[in-house]
């Protein structure tokens, strides 16, 4: 047992010890590992300065000595007290714990796919012939990668009045606007963080020796400027706004205990998906708006996991480096109450959902907060491991600048 | 005039001094100014040693200053000689010459944009509703980004046999297979390069305060990969292999010779997107597949301008930091010797092209070098301002893994 203080029911008992950076008001940043609602300063531990002490978790990851330095700090935490070397996590700034490589984002959830190709193609299969034969997945804007609790400015963007959910495949009636987005939404995710030296054609069955752990994804989306936009290079404006990331790095280790057998695929995956040991997750994740838990789901029925999504990304040579990020997309399950996005819950917007205090959104407003937590459930034999929070709030569209030809 | 060699016509006159990182065999990184066939190394000439000894241009570019760098540069050369900080440029190993942030890769040729419409949605217009509204764009991988001279391995990913130009939009009779791409192809483009502080909502009017330069980019690609993939997340393994830039930063300075008005725009851009200042840049450009010319066209003719591209790419309030590469998208003019991609050139492999020795080329094959180059001509009151070459030669696939499960 450890020396440090750690409330019942925690996220962050002894067997998780998450990474993460802080900055103790006034001073430089620090590498931490989270315990109960303290933060061990590693560098003051004396625990790998030379990587603990870089303002970032990059270099950490880079040497691929996360396991080393999370038993290292375990071994202070049971040892002598020295809670000289602890902060109040609320008495420090939390900030972005790693430089953001590449960040690749996932489509892996088959409900969500599935709900959205219902929304928008109505006429057409829900699933696009490639789905099912690969994860499918597309690069995203790693500069605007946030941590928990910074605010998100409401996006202007190009969107066409009354638009179909299509727009893009026929002729528009009246040219498209620049206006904040009517349709700002949120996605809950898992995403998954690269330790260790570059690699390449990583086979699912190795996926734990080039991912250091993971954190939850908040990948806000403004479906009307992304309906605009989307063809055929995918995604840009409508995406890269910013994407709030938990602060607190999980370790893969941690997460050991709550990795089960991934879902049947049909087809069966070709061979370089293919893997031997359970990637799947048993972690609940929850979505708030506000106050109101509006979306309640498991991690565990991913179509794909986090090891095929590594695969795929590497088999074409690609190499992966610490500090690469790859979410999972939507996490949304079967039942309606398991939808990760407010695109699925509301329809697009044609059934809104109502708030605790009795307020309806079919899409986010302006002061909304919405907060992602996740976490593996206590059994026996193994603690709850958390995550935290990935939460942020809505703030109005700038006001439009003058613009035009100076 | 300039105490250092410079061949007439090189590309690299005074006017010049495009930065770059090298290293001299066996010693450490270092930034430099090429000036004709030799590269001054800035902290052995004492010049800001604190941003030029770091190990690539970073450091120098979020500085702002290396307006303010290349004149001591300048000063440094057209003093008193100094030939002990010189090297030769074929005596020391060139390097990538910055950390790729985000990379974006535009589509800003409305000739390329209208012939990848014609072949492959041949029953459509050829330009989609959204291109003449905004420059379209997405995220590649910015990790896989390396410098003219490295090797470019032959990608695999799951191709549909057979397939369709746009397999994605209906069942597929087999399923795809993983295999070596069979259309691998190039895309000749300009990519320009961020410096200075994180900046958001950039008017057009003010890109030359936030861009630091320019490099060639070939934008390596599998049109097989690309068409199974790429719906609705647009291109990833098709296009995250490899891409290959040119070693110099020809700073905007060094171009602003060649800033000329941009071609028409109809309809009449956003106000976001309108510019009072010249941004196209009139600078020629040729791919050469071997010893073969294969495209030779200008930039000028752009329907996009870089400024555009960057108030579009930071209108929703997403920040560019220095480092970030945004890249033009394929070049290609009005004619056929202006198309800067085989898939173009050789209408999908249907008509092939003739290289110098008699060889037909649909796409590439093994062992061919494609080289990228471009500049600036000579004309009274101005000396030719050139980037180099951005080449690389294809290597075969490697042999399938093993794979499977363990």
């Amino acid at each position: 047992v450890t020396w440090a203080p750690v409330p019942a029911g925690s996220d962050f008992p002894l067997e998780n010890l998450p990474f993460g950076v802080v900055r103790p008001r006034g001073e430089r940043a620090r590498t931490v590992v989270r315990i109960g609602d303290h933060v061990l300063d590693l560098a003051a531990a004396a625990i790998e300065p030379e990587l603990t002490d870089t303002g970032s978790l990059n270099a950490l990851l880079e040497s691929g000595r996360t396991g080393e330095v999370r038993a290292r700090a375990a071994e202070f935490l049971t040892g002598s007290e020295r809670a000289d070397v602890l902060h109040g996590v609320h008495a420090v700034d939390v900030l972005l714990p790693f430089v953001v490589g590449d960040f690749v984002d996932f489509y892996a959830s088959i409900h969500h796919a599935s709900n959205l190709g219902r929304i928008l193609r109505p006429e057409s299969p829900a699933l696009l012939p490639n789905w099912r034969e690969l994860p499918v997945g597309y690069h995203g804007r790693s500069g605007t990668v946030v941590v928990s609790g910074t605010p998100v400015r409401r996006p202007r963007g190009l969107v066409c009045d009354g638009a179909e959910p299509s727009p893009q495949l026929a002729p528009v009636a009246a040219r498209p606007q620049l206006v904040p987005t009517a349709m700002l939404d949120f996605e809950l995710e898992v995403g998954f963080v690269v330790g260790g030296p570059p690699a390449t054609r990583v086979a699912p069955d190795d996926a734990d020796r080039h991912v250091a752990g993971a954190v939850l994804v908040n990948d806000w989306s403004a479906r009307d400027i992304q309906a605009f936009e989307y063809q055929p290079l995918g995604p840009h404006l409508s995406k890269s706004f910013a994407t709030t990331v938990s602060p607190w790095l999980v370790t893969l280790d941690a997460l050991r205990p709550f990795l089960v057998d991934a879902p049947p695929q049909d087809p069966s995956p070709h061979p370089y998906l293919q893997a031997a040991q359970p990637w799947a997750l048993d972690l609940d994740l929850e979505a708030r708006l506000d106050d109101t838990v509006v979306t309640a789901t498991n991690f565990a029925g991913m179509y794909w996991t986090f090891a095929q999504q590594l695969a795929h990304l590497t088999v074409n040579g690609a190499t992966v480096r610490a500090g690469d990020l790859f979410a999972s997309g939507t996490v949304s399950g079967p039942e309606r109450t398991e939808w990760g996005s407010l695109m699925e819950l509301t329809w697009r917007g044609r059934d809104p959902i109502v708030l605790a205090g009795g307020a309806r959104r079919g899409f986010l407003a302006d002061g909304d907060t919405v907060t992602i937590n996740g976490w593996g459930r206590e059994a026996p034999g193994r603690p709850r491991i958390g995550f935290g929070d990935a939460t942020g709030t809505v703030l109005p569209a700038t006001p439009p600048d003058p613009g035009g030809p100076r």
